[in-house]
């Protein structure tokens, strides 16, 4: 039995080879949303999470993030985690012995029906505003990120892992992905966006694009603010707003615009 | 005049107030890929991009990152860089005459032809694979992030400011997006790539999501590799690949096959 160790966001624990004592040892980690990444690169987070606003939340512990470090569970003296493609082929793939057991170590004790286990892999289904609002209302989520070629299809087929994909692009692993959705998802707990801020006026909340924004200097470099926002007609600023926000879906984003007129 | 300072990734610049001087300075910056973001958290680059791939050919200056501090050009004691919505509502709108300040120093000296300007939000078209490609080509790009309910409108207008989208979700700003698509863009140039990985046979390369794979060993948890992959028959092996590309696709992505078929 390899020794595997996690390296915690913010929460000190103090190390121990039996994972289900863990749970005991954490009581407060339960009642918060927890972002749980098995990753290569456990460096790599917080990273941008712990600025400006999430990393405020994450300061008041309205969220917490656990990395699982994959290197601890690899192969040999070196650690290995990948091995050249069956069948031949450029790159390397992640064994699922590796992944399996990292997953089993992360996942333990954990209700699937509470915490979904995703992989982030452009053949996965995209990820979406309503993805976030989904993943904000679980317990918690723990995101797998590829590295090389990709994962073992057997890992995938045994934990009956969703695929989520961040885009029609291809990066050279998951972490930065991750970091995209658990912000987009972090942002949408209770407390973390505070007066300032608004999730509710925003792009996609309506199924459309947000209107155009202004503020001051008034004038700015003769580029005036439209006269509408500045009458202090609030009928007439609304009506303006919802205009420019289906005129902008319309033109740019008509698949978006077809959706909102069928709902 | 403010005196606007910049952070940079690797290369160290002697800083000075005027800003045609830096062009002299760097003769080796002219020759290498670069992105240069205005943010107002420099710090959280080159972050992730510091890791792995992306990292090493930071490292040998296959590309190189520069960041311009967004709080430098803000107003006042505090140095102010939003205000309130023209016509009310939530959030904060950056504004126009900081903002354009900090592009017209990002800028200078730019041709506009060979270097993208762009604002990363969720109103603009969908970032992809091949607009990834399309920035490789160039000799750099700027990427302005966002905050809070985003930036005046009369800046995007001003100076033709492109709108990228990582996607069809909202994040607390646009940093994570700019690390996304500066990951994506990278590893497509010359030598970023080693030959142990492979920009040619994934996903989206031929407008289709790349087919499963599998490695050692090859019996795992009762679960097999599919025998073609072993036979060592390489007709049998693409044939299979090309297969199970074409059926993800069709299933998963049914936009994309339709778009497959038409070109």
């Amino acid at each position: 039995m390899r020794s595997p160790t996690k390296s915690h966001g913010r929460l000190s624990i103090k190390p121990t080879k039996k994972p289900s004592e863990l749970m005991v040892d954490r009581p407060i980690l339960a009642q918060v949303w927890t972002a749980r990444v098995i990753t290569l690169f456990p460096q790599s987070f917080p990273g941008v999470l712990s600025a400006s606003v999430t990393g405020k939340a994450l300061e008041e512990r309205l969220w917490q993030i656990e990395t699982t470090d994959l290197r601890q569970f690899g192969i040999g003296k070196h650690r290995n985690v990948d091995d050249t493609p069956a069948g031949g082929g450029a790159g390397m793939v992640l064994r699922a012995d590796v992944m399996g057991a990292a997953i089993d170590h992360t996942m333990k004790g954990i209700n699937r029906a509470d915490w979904p286990l995703v992989y982030l892999s452009p053949r996965g289904a995209s990820f979406t505003q309503s993805k976030a609002q989904e993943w904000s209302q679980k317990q918690g989520i723990t995101l797998i990120c590829g590295r090389f070629e990709g994962l073992d299809q057997r890992v995938i087929d045994h934990f009956d892992i969703e695929k989520v994909s961040l885009g029609d692009f291809v990066m050279t692993g998951g972490e930065i992905a991750a970091q995209a959705m658990i912000d987009a998802t972090v942002r949408l707990l209770p407390g973390v966006l505070g007066n300032a801020e608004s999730a509710e006026e925003e792009s996609f909340a309506h199924g459309l694009l947000e209107h155009p924004q202004y503020t001051r200097p008034t004038d700015w470099n003769d580029h005036e603010i439209p006269e509408v926002l500045l009458s202090g007609n609030h009928k007439a600023i609304g009506d303006w707003r919802r205009d420019q926000s289906e005129a902008l879906t319309k033109s740019r984003r008509p698949d978006l615009w077809r959706k909102h007129k069928k709902s």
